[in-house]
């Protein structure tokens, strides 16, 4: 085989001599370290461009908002990890991540292209004509709406008002976030269900405000959550839950298959 | 089974309702989000306290300083998951996760225990002395020295300097960098080769400086190579390489086990 | 919240007592241990029923086929992760498990639904008819065929006669393998080039004759590769060449991006 | 650099060429796929030699014991994780891995090295006497004994006597068998309480009994597993416990942290 255009692997990212590391251009240790934020730093890396106070504020906006919400199901699955395996905080980590699905912290990027549609449909024109009809779209294809409704916080999930009123503050491009609420008045006519924005909606609502790159906004929860991982791997450290969280799970659970003659299950289940 | 002290799973990280989500006891949306940078907000949700401007300045410059090295097996082995999965992105992340190892990033943590063991061993007393009486234990016990030699970075990794002179800029307590000083100065005599500092030792000398739980070091280098991985990844969402570094690497790959009688081997190989 | 349908967690696979691990409704020590093998116990663990002889030759069949293929992506980027990690097997073994995605091992189940769907089709009718219809909707939709074209093996991938070769010689129902061919035949007129069948494409046709469930048929090749990676991990550690993997990748990649005035690159770059 | 013996990476696993892939040695279409169970072929793939009749009983019979043992901990975090990411398998299977750590499936492997040492101390002597010499020696390092006690089986695990049975009715070398026992003899006296043989001690016993590798030893339960969280993933598939397991399990959780001023906590916590 021969070393063509697509066998020679390339990067813009990042490259080094026995002295200097350059990063997107600039030199790491001159340049960087001790000049800009770690988030500032995660936008340059990511983008290659450095951002803007307003864009490096609401960017931390979402990155706090997001983290942390307690013992949510990849929380408690790392937490298992790491009490079966107290050595490895990398595996611990690395379990709570593999949770950021679909269902739950990946709405993001399915919410941010939502936004996009309804952009591209809007055109400069009525959003709330082009909210309606993208939807109308989503619900005669059977898809769930990504970003709207939250099992604990039915009014509103508090951190949508929040991240809407940092953005604002800060003087961003405020033409998702009206999206996203075009979407939310259009979703009750449409649906019958009065279903809110949740955060996974606000932060493409904010993000893509600021330019943040569509195609890496799954990268937001993912960061963010690996934080609220460390501080819990930390508690953990300290204080075992993982295998209380998981007798607690199983003394619930029914079984329901066969059972072998005159086995006696065991007491409490 | 009752009940008891063992069973019940407890955490001081984080609790809600159906209007407030509380963070170690601040209220998420009023007090954090807008306020609180990424960094301070990871200093938070790890220890419960506030951390200082000139701790906030150490911890991004650690994160900054480690985040991003260029094409290093974890990376690599990230971008190829993602090439084999591209609508995965937090598996590709894991992946790059599951790399930070004892060998590679996990010896932020490594290092971190051997400064401690140094500082009780001084005691207020000579470092130097003591931190060749420790390192002469090590060497007994034909135990790696963690954070000391680099294979590219032979004179001395630069990220060293660099993170030291934030620290000392910073006022921060310099105790832990002496003692990774002191450590450089005894490894040649002590092992026959001049190992220098490697960014993983700066990052516990300066960390611990900061008050920063030794436990929780090794969450340092996990958090910032999550936002390395991140830029990689969208990257290779872009221009995939994945398939291209693993074709590179089996080119040079030498089969040394038995053949069947016949077999010839792919032009190449 | 109230604990109803939806809260009780309920499972038929197995339960326990101080005495008895029951599975599936038989007594693990009693009726299981020494009694099946691997194999047969994972068809029985995964469906509650024995399989046929016949059923678990076949299985055996491809998952001997498709535990092994050298060096590939995957397998890299696990001995990378042992390389850097040698103490925690798990963790690279989830490495190379997150390299089981859409575009390398994950086609067995996606062929599988496409052979489903010509099954539908067909009716008992002409397969050749509801191949090419069916192709004809893939291909119309912009769909990738899975389980069809190999770079490696161009003429055919020489596990596939072999796995229809076993099927056939166990006299299961060959139905889809029919199917596997029938597509395989329409595949030049409708595409345009000559896509043969690999191995991912032969595992659910004979797969789907032993009655083997649609939704696991992704387990087949993730099971297989577990053996598959515990081998090489076995090797790595006896014999490390995660990090020449990657330093021989990385000697082929070209840094695209922005350069410092006057960096110099390192000496081969 | 150069390209030395430490940079050409080199494999004695397998190779290929567009008509044949190469195992060990054999041709896989034509030598082993049909003619190997999946067992077999397993230990061929991990030592290259051809396992007997009695040791292919053996090593079925471990895989069979550890695959399955009901809503364990990793269990849960894989079901949790495909709950949250319903079409990534592989994520769902990695995360259940990553729990096979030193608590709970990885004592396999050091049971293992610590019969090795008890033989080697044994050097065809009295096994009592060597079992009671390196069980003092683990006690006085403080060190857990691996393989004794288990929460359920208090007796004794069902499946140690199971596994032995199998391992003297295939006349393998019983002397790892005949060495758990003097440990669990031993173990009373030396720590004043009766801790029982339980399966990750069993399975070592019986497998070096067989010749196969300490250092893989820990691959056993990991395969294993890996067939039972398939199972489970595909029950999860059609029934979804993962986020009903997570909610019962933060019923019980108390919050010990600090609260602001008027926080009212969601009824039922």
């Amino acid at each position: 085989m021969k070393i063509g255009k697509a066998t020679q692997p390339h990067t813009a990212i990042c490259t080094s001599n026995a002295d200097t590391i350059v990063v997107r251009g600039a030199d790491l240790c001159r340049d960087l370290i001790g000049h800009l934020s770690f988030t500032e730093y995660f936008h340059f890396l990511l983008t290659g461009r450095r951002a803007s106070p307003a864009a490096v504020a609401v960017l931390d906006a979402t990155l706090v908002a997001i983290a942390e919400h307690g013992l949510v199901p990849s929380v408690q699955a790392s937490r298992m990890t790491l009490a079966a395996s107290p050595e490895v905080l990398q595996g611990a980590v690395a379990a709570g991540i593999l949770g950021c699905g679909s269902v739950i912290l990946g709405a993001s990027e399915n919410a941010g292209q939502l936004f996009h549609q309804v952009q591209a449909r809007a055109a400069g024109q009525d959003l709330d004509a082009a909210a309606a009809a993208v939807l109308g779209e989503y619900v005669a294809a059977g898809r769930a709406i990504p970003g709207y409704g939250h099992p604990q916080h039915k009014a509103r999930d508090p951190r949508v008002a929040r991240l809407f009123e940092v953005a604002a503050e800060q003087g961003i491009d405020l033409r998702y976030v009206r999206i996203a609420e075009a979407l939310e008045r259009a979703i009750a006519p449409a649906l019958g269900k009065d279903l809110r924005l949740n955060v996974s909606a606000a932060i493409p609502a904010v993000l893509l405000g600021i330019g943040f790159p569509l195609q890496a906004l799954k990268g937001v929860p993912i960061l963010a959550r690996t934080a609220g991982l460390i501080a819990h791997l930390s508690e953990e450290l300290q204080s075992s839950i993982g295998f209380a969280l998981s007798y607690q799970a199983s003394r619930s659970v029914r079984y329901d298959g066969e059972l072998p003659e005159g086995f006696e299950p065991a007491p409490g289940h």
